[in-house]
């Protein structure tokens, strides 16, 4: 018996992402999987070739629609929507379905957070889509709502949770993330165009103002189970894909101490991958990449931590994260269709 | 029985993608091939991961010297080493050894042409790697040696093969085309630094001094049966990875009639694909892909053939064309290990 | 008595380029000039800081809206409009008004080709803004209604006329283009979005259908006094400014005779400066300034001239030959305001 | 009597800057001041024009040696030179000589500082080219020596400077700065290839080991008058010119008290500009130009302040403050032949 799978919001750089990884999944390859309905909003009625060219042999798929009659009778449902619209297809698919959310919607556990930072109403909370989580991998297991993580989150968490679940920085964090302008998503912006974006680094949503803040926050204390606060400063960088977090925090640990909670925290896990001492990442590195990679180092005069993370925005940090996602709520292996290996350089 | 692969200039952009390639490929997943040698120059000693961060699964093996010793004992050894070299290390190999050459040294049939323009003695002429050439494949399914295509080359014979081989345009072609950073190597040269690159184009190797003229014209004439003349221009643009060729000639046919031609040209061809009427190739939609998108316009005008191919120049262009070739030598399916989808955006 | 300057499109990147050259005229800087007016359309109301944050002593400027009524009442008018508006304005200006048109509203003298690229009805012909062109520089010094040429026109014209113009090579000429992607302005498309364009070449507008055309067509061919045929393919390469053209033609001439023909063609011209043998273009040389780089060689296998040119889109190819266009019209010195330096790297 | 200026290590980045700058001052253009010898260590011999085509005016000019011989008879000397080579030629010269040192030999008070981050012996320290330091301007009217700053410290220093010296915020404070590669000068080196740099953001220097840490340390330090700790932490993003600087410290103080300060602060600095409320800086901003763009945001969830500033790493970053630091010395106005108007998109 096959699995089907939809994508909804397929023209965008998300459902790309995840229609990328799984036309190169081994289920898929073998027809365990079937790729079915293809969904959008504005774009729907044209090829996916148009949209996405790379994805050649889905290139003359037509795009349908997103609704939840498209969707319905799909075994996966993955949703690339604008945030706040998830909750009207989901309420619609029965409860079996397995639907992986890339948007903001079910992140947050707290219904104010939500609000302050998305606006409308709260529509909930779905376990969230980050495996290497304590404790989480197994809930998704069992999962058949998945919100799967912010990119930024997702290497801003991974890069500093072990020195906080150990106590070994203060709880005072600060994360500068210089990112690709795909994250921002598909979307027309006067500021995304390539002569804005191209020879240019700029800060955006400085202060506390970016939506990931309160989800970095919400994941880093409850993982170190006391509050922690988060100074997140977000930057575009003129490059598409890739973000690199550098993250910071007081310390009066030793870098040897550090690094031995780092390498116990990440021993078994498959895509969490700490570098030598005195290699450092790079997002090219991970490009196409379902790894993160991390440094440790400990400024013994400044008595920090810096912990510098690199990631694939919309590989571990959307579309990979859901296929991952959905290895583990299928019962397949976490690692099946995913890879530890960026297309560099 | 397992097939060993050993791969000489590991530390390289050509041998790094070899090495990407290999990784993924179904015959090294299931053990059936397994990765020997990795050797290098000056870099050997360290480990492949300094060179190479994003091949994580091979970031402790150590480089070392590309001698025939170390070679020997393999099965297939891809060579990634500067021109002039290959003779050396493939004379002292068993003739049964697969060598797969990603240098020059063995491309040009005319020791003239090679002398003229890499200077030194002509080693000879192998197999040339490109399976899409008429009568080709059948050459590569019986070679023991095989020299890979050059990156120009690859693209742009492709994209003019069709309209030459079918007498559809005058025999004086135009190549304009533009490359990323990575075709000229990893060499440490004032022109290839980013401050240099970036924000740029400019064009080199003008007048038809660039090497691979030589080249493109020998497998232009010879599979159009009558000489062709080339006038190729390359330029160097701020992306790394990537070949966009524009390639005009006149004509007095009719976009349709060279439509055809190239649908049957490339009819079962699984890496060379043909766009659709209106849509056009961009870099981004091959990037990591064996794939070569081609586009045909007739400018009535102008009387002209406009026709416009997408590579990635390391993959087709070099390590992925490496992959397929011993794909065929090896009577593995051709396709095996390599991809038409590309990571985009 | 000052003379007063209006600038309408003053958000867009044609008049932010206008602005950010008179910023550094003397005749500014001693207040023989004043910067009047600027106008937008949607962003009308808003300071000019937030669209261009470039021009700092411009910053709190309020941007008023584009009407007749607004640009009255100044000596001189710039126009950066969506093409086909600038009639309607210029219409309702005085006739003693200087306008300089950066538009391609009144470029083309056949009212049918213009028809053909840009729909609507032909408003008519002016002076056309490129002193280079023979006799030309006379009739900008008497106009008071002149329009820029188009960028990629102003390259492509200039790396050809002395081959054309002295009979040196066939008039069936080939002009590959590759411009970074301010040249097609601050438009909110999906092709221009940065994830779209970073990493990526990309053909467009092939096969002659570039509006760029007919205009580069029509120059070379008066410039000639016979009809010139012309292949014209623009390509986007990842880089906000800049445009290197590489421009072939079947020749019979020697390199020698060719480079007596463009040395004595451009030995007066302050803006076109021919490289000495052995030195190719780099559009990193000519960003921000108002120089073109131009290179040939002959290909003597291929029989082509290789011309290739580089100009930065933004002053050169438009704000640069806006200003230009006023020192002559308005009796300055042609050079005024204007550098031959570029910013590099 | 007019001046002569001689540049050392002209055909490097930091020279070539100066030269564009000296290309537009004023006092150059009307031949008061002359641009006398260009040096250089292996390029000495060639043209200027091989090494920087931008600059046009200059390209004839042979490099020669940098030796004290070729530099002795001029008003002013600029060097730019690798780091530890400047004190031997500035011996050499007469003390009337005003030398304007680019690299880092005489930046340091603290010899220990010195070779503990450069090696080799400490050759004493040069009043500070950063007129914008409380009190600084003075001593930088009567010197006739002097070290120009970092490009690092000149933008994370002027970003935290009103908020420490008012006391406002901790004094442990984090910078994260985002650079161009053309800070690491026209250096060979594998890192600094086109191909590795493009697509890709990376850390270096982390933990406290870039050189431009103890040069924060000690102007903040001052400024405060009381110790102050950075953690310091450059991160190289795909772009050629430009450092954004996030800089982070905890406070208690509210935005408006801190905005105050810096309004106070750089109400009368040419080159230093708060940007309004809402609005970010982008390095695109200030290519080219002399201007530092500060903004400046209070987290007070996370308690702290986000003050984030762009500056132009070659121009205010270097050759833009040489040129101001000359301005002084010789008692021209300081802003001659700088401008704040910066080159984009």
């Amino acid at each position: 018996m096959t699995i089907s799978v939809a994508v909804a919001g397929a023209s965008g750089y998300a459902g790309g992402e995840i229609l990328r990884l799984l036309l190169g999944h081994p289920r898929v390859q073998s027809g365990e999987v079937t790729i079915g309905a293809l969904t959008a909003g504005g774009n729907a009625g044209s090829p996916l070739g148009v949209h996405h060219p790379n994805l050649l042999p889905l290139a003359q798929r037509v795009l349908q629609e997103t609704t939840p009659e498209v969707l319905a009778g799909h075994d996966v449902v993955f949703l690339g929507l604008p945030h706040g619209t998830s909750a009207t297809i989901a309420d619609a698919l029965p409860p079996t379905t397995l639907i992986i959310d890339c948007g903001a919607d079910f992140r947050l556990t707290d219904a104010h957070e939500w609000e302050t930072y998305y606006g409308g109403e709260h529509a909930g909370t779905w376990p969230y889509g980050l495996p290497e989580l304590p404790g989480n991998r197994e809930k998704l297991e069992s999962a058949s709502r998945i919100a799967v993580p912010g990119c930024y989150p997702t290497v801003s968490i991974l890069s500093l949770l072990p020195a906080l679940t150990n106590g070994l920085v203060d709880p005072h964090v600060t994360v500068v993330a210089v990112s690709g302008s795909s994250g921002a998503g598909r979307s027309l912006k006067v500021d995304l165009l390539a002569s804005e974006v191209i020879g240019s680094a700029r800060a955006y949503g400085v202060g506390g103002a970016h939506r990931h803040t309160p989800e970095i926050t919400q994941a880093l204390s409850e993982a170190a189970d006391s509050p922690v606060s988060v100074s997140f400063t977000p930057v575009l960088a003129p490059m598409s894909r890739g973000i690199l977090a550098t993250c910071t925090a007081r310390t009066a640990a030793s870098e040897s101490e550090i690094r031995s909670a780092y390498e116990k925290a990440y021993a078994d896990e498959p895509f969490v991958h700490l570098l030598p001492e005195g290699q450092l990442p790079a997002t090219s590195s991970v490009i196409g990449s379902n790894a993160v990679q991390i440094s440790v180092s400990v400024d013994d005069r400044a008595g920090t931590l810096v912990a510098v993370g690199a990631v694939d925005n919309l590989t571990k940090g959307t579309g990979g994260a859901a296929v991952q996602s959905m290895n583990l709520a299928l019962g397949f292996a976490e690692t099946e269709g995913l890879t530890t290996v960026g297309v560099a350089p």
